[in-house]
């Protein structure tokens, strides 16, 4: 993977060149992001756990998660980019806090509501 | 910005420690991805776009920004991880299609569905 | 408005007829919630918030946007039903919880964060 | 289940006496029926398919469904009140609109990509 930076200057130029900024606002920016993730989730929707895990063992299935997480990443930046968030700091950032909540040895994700 | 590479190792490595890789599926993590996108939502959903705008200024609107879009990367790398995808080679390609279907001088995003 | 258990009975011939109960788990239900309001959600992602208080005045938008509320309104039906919730009864009851955490004199919603 | 309109008619009393209409502009609510679709997910992302279905057998697990479908609700007829969408009968128009687009005898879901 090649740097984010790179990424977030190649956005910024893309929406420069179609005077797109206007509309980049943090608040649509986020209902862009999530209107994206909302066409990702469709493509697993139907799918059970099994068929999930071999989703990118289809050729057409594979091609479009690629493209939908492309869109989730591009909001994602974008975002990112107009509130002036270092998203790696923020996320190595987190994994720091996270190993404070779950020392090792917890066995469930953090939000886990167990049925039993 | 460090390299997404070291993340995903980072956050690899969260989650052997914890056995939690039994539930990080794709369908699963999709789901998770979408939740964190809620709780970003959630966060702006009552601002102005004026307000949302200077949402970095609130030192703990900020902090909870950064907060959950930790949460939003974490999700989402884990999930392009267990896909097999290179998240920046696929948001690369998707600008390089997105150069075709958006000349330069198209005025509106993607999406937009004008109201006049 | 006519009565939700009138729908909810046509979507259940509707899913029978085809054979899709068995793609109507909750697990699954959920999803395409979530998918469908990521349609809606798109609808007004690039809206002013003066442009989308005014949507319903273009025909094309309004058409889309009752469309899209359908599908929302189909899959959290569906959802209702599978769990075996009465979303109106919930819905009532949630009320009666929320006069007691926001006695009358509030001026906020429960989630703001104020940006000042 | 009561009437729809009855609980429209309720939530409109609840936000008129906390002087909430301000912020319960369109674009607003879309974003707020999406954050809570998202608290709807978190309680499901872990789970699999067979705890899905049997998640209102734990009674813990029960009251969160039922408190975030009430949310769910909420915001919904909020959102078709403000926008003026009659949510039942739209409904039904998009059931006979299905009707066509996946006559009898069609055996999978309507945005089922399948995974061979």
């Amino acid at each position: 993977m090649s740097n984010l930076d790179d990424l977030r200057d190649a956005l910024r130029r893309f929406a420069a060149a179609r005077d797109w900024d206007a509309y980049h606002t943090p608040k649509n920016l986020v209902m862009a992001l999530s209107a994206e993730v909302g066409e990702l989730t469709d493509l697993f929707q139907w799918l059970t756990p099994e068929q999930a895990a071999k989703a990118m063992e289809d050729p057409e299935l594979a091609w479009n998660v690629r493209d939908e997480l492309a869109d989730v990443v591009h909001y994602l930046v974008r975002l990112a980019d107009k509130l002036d968030v270092d998203l790696v700091e923020a996320a190595f950032a987190k994994i720091e806090r996270n190993e404070r909540r779950f020392p090792t040895g917890d066995r469930r994700p953090a939000d886990l509501r167990p049925v039993e």
